[in-house]
């Protein structure tokens, strides 16, 4: 794990808190994109060292509804960056640790991603994310 | 908002969790301190650009304790760093953002620290660090 690449926040509204985070916190706006394979619409705000990932559902079907129905808005994620996403994961299979998907799905920004399972990392939902898009396969 | 500084993580069993974090995540230990004051045992891990802070609670009385009652172990707050907290707090308190505290208390490393109250960021304890040690008063 080299470096946190975004901490990933579920919203009910993005614009809203698009308003908030720029306005107040006075973060940059970075983009603003729909990734419609995980049904979310996503804000990216540049906080320095890290960038904070604000994920609104676009549907029932995502991820994100199903946690703001469960815990409420708040942090979902945080996403470790790596570069060769399979190895990453094959070494984590190894040492015990469940992966909620055997293959890295699309996420955004053309990202490569796959998640640890919560309960092995004690409650904290940890992403695999790589922009390297070169893959090692 | 300069940036962040660390990610707060509510744990029930410190020595259990540093296990995990160095030996299956491989990140580098840092330091285990305690702070009496908010009755927590503390570690700090460096994931490259920001730290993971694993909070255990000391005593029932500790803000970590209640976390982990109400919401279970995990992610339970964001660290921004920041120099001049108190001018950081009135600017905030200006914009009509709620801070748990009036005056900065004494965190983990010598810090001064101020949280925002978690409603007015929808659902996200943010936590306001300074390290600088001056202060502004």
């Amino acid at each position: 794990m080299e470096r946190v690449d975004h901490i990933g926040i579920a919203v009910k509204n993005l614009d809203e808190q698009i308003k908030y985070y720029t306005e107040i916190l006075g973060l940059k706006l970075l983009k603003v994109e729909e990734v419609p394979s995980q049904q979310v619409r996503v804000a990216f705000l540049d906080a320095g060292n890290v960038k904070l990932e604000l994920l609104e559902p676009m549907s029932e079907a995502s991820a994100i509804h199903k946690h703001i129905e469960k815990r409420g808005e708040g942090i979902q994620h945080v996403a470790f960056g790596v570069t060769g996403i399979r190895e990453r994961m094959a070494e984590l299979k190894e040492k015990g640790v469940r992966l909620l998907s055997d293959e890295p799905g699309p996420g955004a920004g053309g990202a490569e991603v796959a998640f640890l399972h919560p309960k092995d990392s004690f409650g904290v939902l940890y992403e695999l994310c790589d922009k390297s898009k070169k893959g090692d396969h």
